[in-house]
């Protein structure tokens, strides 16, 4: 079996203007959904990053890489592409092909699954408002309101708040009214961004202890390993990172440095899912937890997410998604959460078609469309002309 | 597909009686064939350690695990079965199946091949004269003739010498010796199996750097983490082990102590060869070298640790085997060294078959031998019965 060609599809699907400490998401985000052909006549599905991430320059180069190359080479592959979050992508269209012409899931090509249904947990964001279901979310009464929604429709028993936005006391009291509202079964988390100082991460770990709140984990309460470890060495809360781990080179020092306790992986930056694999391997031996970050995506990543999820045994904790704030997908059998969990695609491959129309649509929306660039804070700066992503803010 | 049987079959074949320092090798070493069959008729292979080692019980225990389960599970049998050595044959046989039911390598199941050809370096032991084609190996000079026939013979041009047998100078002398035959593009090792203080392991590495001579790696030469760390922080050579790092626990506490430079994988010890692509990646994440540790082997080891050391990008050092002391072999097609390489077996699977009277010759070797159990000190003591395998030696 021989690759015969690569499309790349990019596409702009709308998006709630959910805040963080960046600024606001845009009225849409960018994905690109990419096609491997094979000389069989199969097609492998994989979605990444959108165009001003995997640039047309590096899908050109891409091409010239794995057409005519073996769906299995993977690794070949990733050592001449380089970037992760590309090598990543192509490895899932591989696996999706290699599922396909065997017949098999990708999760049985890959271990096979410890876990047959995969928790997720609710990610909750502070919002403007909107001509959207959800309306403003810009205080603590509304984020509770906005939970209890997520747990009633999802079933949903992890909440996630994206912080960093209000001023922290505000976010503390968040989650004090969080954890009245729902009880000790219900983990809480709470994601600041890196937007506090080191100072302002420690009064929040107090003023949160005092209030007899316990979080699953404070994520990326300040920013680099060294400021993480001088939070983390004087707080009883688990701390967890997607931002100052997020690459292999950053694994050492972090572990010098005693900079966390939980890694997030993300198959599209780490570089596919066997380097989430062997992460997962790695956290454990270093006893680490692992979870799943999540950036806005499509269903051919909720199915990637998903099979990887079930073949990472120390994955115990729910992963992060933000498909749920997903209006439309691109697959034909949109993924629907039962108790705050997904069921294992049935396969072969990842287990997703595309909906082709769908596709051509948000295509089309990418072609005619003014965002060509994620850029959270131009889109604040809109509403805020004197703005600025200053960190730390607090 | 199921598994709907498994046979593990005992076998004793012959071996030279090479020396280290906890003894001698007996006349025979025990090693279990394993065939794992399924419901449509395919047939698994995979070899591990002898029934001294994976023991009738615990074979009981795996067929209740696997019988009646999708060879697509090694993770799910890994965690029923819980002795890496056991998961990990059964891992083989499992890969073994999935590639013959999809006409795939091995290697092709597990992110494809980085490299065609693998690598393998002499393993030169000292041995006691026998009736076998290699004659006494006792002195250094005997050590350089012995290398001069592995050379010439199968072409390899790494040199390792099994020491911890002559008194450490001598073994500095042989090292020296070869040294001075083979120049600088055949690298050297030496692994006394810790049986050396801390004290005499930094004097052989003064001497060995006295003289000029540079190994590729030190291996083992003290025990523990604090005595190779403590080993490690004096000299220049690069320390090398498969004793004192040989379990996921061993990681965090030789990374914090310093202890080593590279880590000898063994799919049959680490729990299978997803395992030990995991354990190169936090090789490599940490900076260590990963090489590939070898026992007594048949053709199906063999054939395992040439597909794993072709997936496992950072295994760049030549990998140990002892099989080219083995006189016969039990598949159908021995490997056949070229240029102290091999080929990448074709497949499906392993790319291994059963040669069955071999099998039947070496199980009725087994059940009629006297052999039960490897005891390399109870075989020197029959030489030498004062003998006592104290570590450390010197």
């Amino acid at each position: 079996m021989r690759i015969t060609r690569l499309d790349a599809i990019p596409v702009a699907v709308p998006d709630p203007p959910l805040r963080n400490s960046w600024g606001v998401h845009a009225p849409s985000f960018l994905r690109t959904i990419l096609r491997l052909h094979t000389d069989d006549g199969l097609v492998g599905l994989s979605e990444t990053y959108g165009p001003d991430v995997v640039t047309p320059t590096q899908i050109e180069r891409v091409r010239q890489v794995v057409v005519g190359g073996r769906p299995e080479d993977t690794q070949r592959f990733a050592y001449r592409l380089r970037w992760p979050e590309i090598a990543g992508a192509i490895e899932v269209a591989c696996l999706d092909l290699l599922g396909r012409a065997a017949g098999r899931r990708v999760c049985d090509l890959l271990g096979g699954p410890v876990r047959d249904r995969v928790s997720y947990g609710a990610y909750l964001f502070f919002k403007f408002a909107a001509e959207d279901a959800w309306g403003e979310v810009g205080s603590p009464d509304q984020m509770v309101a906005l939970a209890e929604r997520f747990v009633e429709r999802f079933g949903f028993t992890t909440l996630k708040v994206k912080g960093g936005v209000l001023p922290p006391l505000q976010e503390v009291e968040t989650m004090v009214l969080l954890r009245r509202r729902f009880g000790a079964g219900y983990p809480l988390r709470l994601d600041p961004n890196a937007v506090w100082s080191v100072e302002t991460s420690l009064r929040v770990a107090y003023e949160l202890e005092r209030a007899g709140v316990w979080l699953e984990f404070l994520e990326d309460p300040t920013s680099g390993i060294a400021g993480m470890a001088r939070v983390r060495e004087r707080i009883t809360l688990p701390l967890a990172t997607n931002m100052c781990v997020t690459n292999w080179d950053e694994i050492a020092p972090a572990v010098e440095a005693g900079a966390v306790d939980v890694v997030l992986a993300d198959h599209h930056g780490w570089g596919g899912l066997r380097a989430c694999q062997e992460l997962g391997r790695l956290c454990a031996t270093f006893r680490w937890g692992v979870g799943m970050h999540s950036n806005s995506h499509l269903g051919i990543s909720m199915a990637a997410m998903t099979h990887l999820a079930s073949v990472v045994p120390t994955l115990i904790a729910a992963s992060d998604t933000h498909y749920p704030w997903l209006d439309d997908d691109v697959i034909t059998r949109p993924f629907v959460f039962k108790d705050g969990s997904l069921a294992l695609p049935e396969g072969p491959g990842l287990g997703v078609d595309l909906d082709e129309e769908r596709v051509a649509k948000y295509h089309e929306a990418y072609e005619r469309g003014a965002v060509r660039q994620r850029d959270d804070t131009a889109e604040l700066v809109k509403r805020d002309p004197g703005w600025l992503p200053i960190k730390p803010r607090w």
